[in-house]
């Protein structure tokens, strides 16, 4: 009898060297000595995939998606058969798979494939032989044996999606920092390490900045209930759980503030004021693959307004360039850019219950003269646009406004 | 209409780096432009496989064969998706594959798989699409979905096994040299370049210590008669041509000269002189997998005698322990080892219709006060064990008295 199925997943900073996948290897022999059954999920060793991304953009800057996927996924699968490889060292039975031969199908959206289902019962198999499973992350495979893989942090949605599917009894997320933070440590060294948080606001910091953990496997793992510990591969302290629900002790506000410097805005003048004519610019950034994120349209006193939108840099050069020629074709007038913009976020499941929190994140600003060119709000976080040079004494403001720098 | 099939095989050094991919990549497009349908096989980046194998060993010295094979086949899935997309970026249609993708059916004998069966049809439907197809070389995937690699000089045999499923009009197989020479130019510069040569003048040569080709891979070639063209990736040069029969305007006795020093001799010592008792160490040997190359028995003129033999180096210390072990066993003398040695071989299919050819070896060797330890011979080879410090010079003799200097 087994004392449960545990999956962990191993990012790249986790495995990047010899000595790393030894640690790794005898943590995870560790878990099988204590009689847990192991799944486990690795990335590509440090810095693989970029130096892969490198090498094609010298061969072809505009390279064919599938083909960046057959590249791409080698990386994964050398870091399992290497961890495979330390843990028969250390005596134990691993056996490790790509994605393909564990049974990830994907669809065929290369580069950032979706899962449609997963065939777990190898998996089963080799578990039932008393041998850990070592899946390489971030990849999967078409119904068509296409390899595809699963976008940036893709191998949190192999975790996940396997703890799901294998009934998990934990999903555990190793990384080199000890678990989500109220801000980003290196900028506030009063962060603190957050114990528990929702995936609802795991997801809001995820997608604001808060680089820990991919937003879709978050979600993936609110849909179907799988608690996740986000935890260090450097230590056994233990890091913080990603849960449907908190009970705190005390009624907190905001768990956390994120910071987000890879948006750039961009403001269309002179657009005539009436209903439609918006519609057209976003329609062609959507039809080109450009996903728009705060939009704010100036209250206009006459026939003409203005319209500011960000859009991640990444994608800045296309956005500039279709919203110059839309500018063109309805006739509107100038088109602004600015790089040097900085996206502060608080975020926290207490804002539902409590008014008053925008006034204070606008007031906390104001107190160090920090201007707002932008907000935009949900359920549960606030972001406001402001000037790049503002970004990190923002975050310090925010973070002692709202009490995060004492002790939870 | 299609002028006809074409696979073609690019080793390591032939993709070495992103401008030799490049390289690769324009000769293929030309190829694509003159009429003909192509597959390209290729190996590994460069040292990557090496690279590959010094990681795994300084996390396991003795890997599991399942896992090696899941580490080193990600070297050609590398290499081949990179030219896929650099022909890409020359405007013309390529798709990669890996060994498993592809349908190349092994055994599972890992590290040194055989192919059972190649399943060609998508090969074929891709073909018909217009596109060229990139093959990972050097591995294949077991029934059960396990990756295996085909052992050392893999790539050849998969290009040469795709060549006859696929009844292709012609398989070249490209290196960083221009053929096959007569012996080894780094050490005689009078070396030729051989035209043409026979499938079993070819094997002896690659077992005999030539490197140009896997041995397996020309077994393939000649079995199913797959005409094979080496030849260099660096140039446009004719290379040497693989075949069946040669027609020579004269009549050559021998073809080349060739050389390996990665043998050692082993001599049991004081073995009783009667039958069944060399038997037990050669059992033994083979039952730990040592391949035992050359056996000589020295012709007794007592109730003893003495046993010499030569195995690859690798295998060196596996077989002197076992030898130690027999003599014990058996109650003969001392086991002498001898790794100062090297063989020289001449080939040549000429030898079967001619006396003489091995006296007149002797004699030239004998000329150069050369020292014959061992001797064996073949149809169409004949090889002697000398001394290492010898090897340059007996190349070299031999050359010239076999008339291999000569332009032909």
């Amino acid at each position: 009898m087994t004392k449960g199925l545990v999956v962990q997943k191993y990012g790249g900073s986790s495995v990047a060297n010899v000595e790393r996948i030894q640690k790794v290897a005898r943590r995870v022999v560790g878990y099988s000595k204590k009689g847990y059954d192991l799944v486990v999920v690795v990335s590509a060793l440090g810095d693989t995939t970029d130096e892969l991304i490198e090498l094609a953009d010298k061969i072809n800057p505009d390279p064919c998606e599938r083909e960046m996927d057959m590249l791409l996924s080698t990386g994964e699968q050398i870091s399992a058969s290497l961890l495979a490889m330390a843990i028969q060292k250390l005596g134990f039975q691993a056996i490790s798979f790509t994605g393909a031969q564990v049974g990830i199908i994907t669809d065929s959206s290369h580069t950032r494939a979706r899962i449609i289902k997963i065939n777990v019962d190898k998996i089963k198999e080799e578990l039932k032989k008393g041998r850990m499973v070592i899946v390489a992350g971030f990849q999967g495979v078409t119904l068509n044996q296409d390899i595809t893989t699963l976008g940036r942090g893709g191998s949190d949605l192999t975790a996940v999606a396997l703890a799901k599917e294998l009934q998990a009894d934990s999903c555990e997320i190793y990384t080199d920092v000890e678990g989500v933070y109220t801000a980003d440590p290196r900028i506030e060294p009063q962060a603190k390490k957050i114990n528990q948080i929702t995936y609802d606001e795991m997801l809001e910091m995820a997608s604001l900045g808060a680089q820990v953990m991919q937003p879709r496997s978050i979600e993936v793992a609110k849909k179907f209930n799988v608690p996740l510990h986000v935890r260090s591969s450097f230590n056994t302290k233990s890091g913080t759980m990603i849960i449907k629900e908190v009970r705190k002790m005390e009624d907190v506000l905001i768990s956390g503030v994120t910071l987000n410097k890879n948006e750039a805005k961009i403001t269309l003048c002179g657009v005539l004021d009436k209903p439609g004519v918006a519609v057209k610019l976003f329609k062609d950034l959507a039809a080109s693959g450009v996903s728009v994120d705060m939009i704010v349209q100036n209250v206009s006193h006459t026939r003409w307004t203005d319209i500011s939108f960000t859009v991640a840099k990444a994608d800045f050069a296309k956005a500039s360039k279709i919203t110059k020629m839309v500018a063109k074709k309805i006739g509107a007038g100038d088109v602004l850019f600015d790089e040097d913009i900085a996206r502060v976020s608080i975020v926290g499941v207490g804002m539902k219950s409590h008014h008053g929190v925008a006034a204070k994140m606008f007031g906390a600003l104001a107190d160090n003269k920090i201007n707002i060119e932008m907000i935009s709000t949900s359920d549960i976080s606030i972001s406001c646009i402001i000037k790049k040079k503002d970004a990190e004494i923002a975050v310090k403001k925010l973070h002692a406004d709202f009490g995060l720098d004492t002790v939870r």
